[in-house]
């Protein structure tokens, strides 16, 4: 398939990079301020070097992108609130040339689901989104394997960060907000930890998985949020005590998606540690399934891309 | 889509049973000495009560339901080793006559996979088995979704048998005749284990992930088997003091494929307890991803029948 990536951070960049040894071709790589383009395929190793020397990947118009030969656009834009510009803007217009469209980008398909589907229904293309709730975790395609409509909840550790300062918490007695500087240091969190730690990335994915799950209706501002900021090492003790722990803990049911700190049993398939994530599903007629692995990171969430790719290939 | 069931267990009867709630339509129902054929779609309950009377679904012959009008063949009957048949040859007519197959049967994929593969290259249908490894588990759309070639190894427990044993002997310091009568008395083994205790049941899993992984070539006699037989209750009881437990493990590496009893952490996502089964994929580009479930039961493991129906719908 022919590509255009759109955005350069770790996942657009992974996407390009391993492209060619899924069997794809990159006609079009841009990031916010320049693109580059050729028909034949995009020197990527090239676009790279130019990003990292002159802080973009080539000297044509980002919007020359959107006008190329592609089979598919992948959005890998950053995540943005509200109206989810320009990343929305970038899958209505690739729906609207009869592309198909796979976003790593979660903004989309957090706030405008329904309007999303509008354009698909209207398009020759399809979208696909695996690589928005929790990288490399295939939770969408194991509910599209089961049925949407057979799995009666969802459940899960959405957000590696938030986990990572969780466990560590738990297991070195350690407050909060020091556990932070030590998650800053190592790049666990970043600069500004508010996105993580008080639950919108991970309320974002319980967003979308309310919409996989009931076909569309939901957005940010229809998920019970509360984060982990407020959480004392005393509240992490006493959970010990009693042979439990406490997670970040993502859920869609059939009153609706919140996402709050928890207690699980210290052995419960959600205690995972670290920065790693899980999907727990419940389905009609065959239980529970569990799916953990890397929710995070370039390669990792760029593998989720890519098989979204090979599903429309 | 049309289904011709041969098989009437417990899988056989569950694929029959959800058939018109996942839309498709039985056309053919049979088990070893008897059968119905009805292209308008059989009447399920009818058959199953007919099968609870009489000891057959129904009193056509049971090869008839090969010459039924079907789109998939869904191949239920029990697993046998060697030559794999009955379940191989019904395979084999079914891709003679351009039709898709979807095995529940472990002994074709897991005996004869290279003879399987060749009769699928020269047919219009297609074949699929997501069944015959861990029942409700999704491992093969997963080894699928990431690329077989880009997993490096998959493990995992298989048998949910085995499984319970080793989970009892653990938490109760009782022995395994003990705990295997026990679940004898709970239906969980059967009146005899041989199959599932001695590892025979998970090699006949890693034979066929190994095949999907390695593109072939494997077949029960290449998996080096070990079982839970001769464990004795002080080996666990040791393994508890340093902090971890016994597992049966079935491994498919570079290096070829294994089962056996492996010492794993209490804590690792391999310790799954009672009947629960896991798949444990090791990755190229996205590091570990774990899938735990129900590994067995007939409807459980109708949902993958169904799952894989539906990937030919």
């Amino acid at each position: 398939m022919r590509l255009a990536v759109l955005g350069a951070g770790d996942v657009g960049r992974s996407v390009a990079e391993l492209a060619a040894e899924y069997g794809h071709v990159v006609t079009a790589f841009a990031d916010s301020t320049g693109a580059v383009v050729d028909p034949d395929g995009v020197d990527v190793a090239a676009a790279l070097d130019h990003k990292d020397e002159a802080g973009t990947v080539g000297d044509a118009d980002p919007a020359d992108a959107l006008d190329a030969d592609y089979d598919v656009l992948v959005e890998a834009t950053p995540t943005t609130l509200g109206d989810a510009e320009p990343g929305f803007g970038h899958a209505r217009a690739a729906l609207a040339a009869g592309r198909h469209v796979v976003l790593a980008n979660k903004g989309p398909v957090a706030e405008r689901y329904d309007d999303l589907r509008a354009l698909e229904r209207e398009s020759a293309g399809e979208l696909l989104f695996e690589a928005t709730v929790a990288g490399a975790i295939p939770a969408l395609a194991t509910i599209d394997g089961v049925g949407a409509e057979r799995v009666t909840a969802a459940r899960g550790v959405l957000n590696g960060t938030a986990n990572f300062i969780l466990t560590r918490m738990a297991a070195e007695g350690l407050g909060y907000e020091h556990v932070l500087s030590e998650a800053q240091d190592l790049g666990v969190a970043e600069a500004d930890p508010t996105f993580d730690v008080e639950g919108t990335d991970a309320a974002l994915k319980c967003a979308i998985l309310a919409n996989v799950i009931h076909g569309g209706g939901y957005s940010l501002a229809d998920v019970d949020v509360q984060g982990i900021t407020d959480i004392p090492p005393s509240a992490l003790d006493l959970a010990a005590e009693d042979g439990r722990t406490v997670r970040l803990i993502g859920e869609v049911t059939d009153d609706g998606a919140r996402v709050g700190p928890r207690l699980v049993p210290e052995n419960d398939a959600l205690a995972v540690s670290g920065t790693m994530n899980i999907v727990q599903l419940e389905t009609e007629h065959a239980g529970r399934l569990n799916i953990s692995g890397r929710g995070a990171g370039g390669r990792e969430t760029a593998t989720a891309v890519l098989a979204d790719v090979d599903r429309l290939a």
